[in-house]
């Protein structure tokens, strides 16, 4: 099987990091953005909605998103489990997942494409028509990304990992919002000390580098 | 357990229509929309992000985001599988899940919203603070539909369900947005002739109506 990644891009690394957890290695073939590999017909014939990460089995099936890729892996190898062992937490995985995707990944996408240049007609990724930027998404953007560390703040202040006592996907997805948040200027106030407990305690294991 | 619902809105659907295929019965509680219950400090109690549905466990915790949900009911009645079976079929389940909420929800969403005067502050749900409407999201949104439309009538051309062979919670997802998009005054075209068989046939399923 094969993992089509691109290094620079936040939704891959919530995979990269993932497999490094799960001690698992698999062959990465890295789709250039830059240059629109993703855009091009011979990328759309894996994934339609070109974009980045697709995981290609042996027999051809091609799953994306990112956290579906994850889920594969994790019946793949259970161990060790990063999306929970019962109903509950389980369920908590998949709705800090969600919080992660909604409230946070897509306030930063917001306010980084609607006020980057190179994306003034891309407001929306892998579409196949200009999809034109709106400037008022920056600031409704900024304002969504202090309401998400607000929030992860207030749920870290009472569990040491976001879906339960233990880390898991939820606390991937939320790292690598994170980290994408840098890209519109955005770190954790100084005043959020649950969260940036969570975020030094998150950021050192070794998976973050992936 | 409780949910807590509102009979209107279409992710609390979702979940009414995932137990109705689960044959399970829980107490629902109607968490009044209209006139702004769900922004109360009761139910932000119940959940911070002032958002339906919820479900609350017997021991308290209180379970949010409508596909987590469902997670938990899938996990707690395995028969019949509507999250899939194997790792492949679950993480097909998780993209094409992804899919609806991302291309197709969110893009009724911001038409809807963006163009009804009752949400000219309240351009995102549950937001403790004014979000004003962005008149640029109507026509990006739209546009998302479309793409979606095509998307899903080119998918169901070859497989007979969203995920695969058999009904999930994938198109559990597609069908609460496509009548979503009702809202919004979009319906399938006539052109989309895979898409329409695959939604009257999922339509006649009894949970249709949860």
């Amino acid at each position: 099987m094969k993992l089509y990644d691109y290094g620079a891009a936040p939704s891959p690394r919530r995979v990269r990091i993932f497999l490094a957890e799960k001690g698992l290695e698999i062959e990465r073939i890295e789709v250039d953005l830059r240059t629109g590999q993703h855009l091009k017909p011979e990328f759309r014939a894996l994934n339609p909605r070109g974009v980045v990460p697709v995981l290609q089995l042996d027999d051809g099936t091609c799953i994306d998103e990112s956290i579906a890729i994850c889920r594969y892996f994790e019946e793949l190898q259970p161990e060790p489990p990063l999306m929970g062992t019962d109903a509950k937490s389980k369920a908590m995985v998949d709705s800090w997942v969600r919080h992660a995707d909604f409230d946070g990944f897509l306030a930063v996408a917001d306010a980084f494409r609607n006020s980057t240049p190179a994306f003034a007609k891309a407001g929306l990724p892998g579409a196949d028509e200009p999809v034109p930027a709106i400037e008022a998404l920056v600031d409704r953007g900024h304002a969504s990304i202090t309401r998400y560390f607000n929030r992860l703040n207030q749920r870290l202040a009472e569990s040491s990992y976001l879906a339960g006592d233990s880390y898991t996907a939820a606390d991937i997805s939320a790292l690598c919002v994170v980290d994408f948040a840098k890209w519109v200027k955005r770190t954790v106030p100084d005043t959020h000390t649950d969260l940036l407990r969570w975020y030094a305690e998150v950021s050192a294991r070794p998976s973050a580098s992936a």
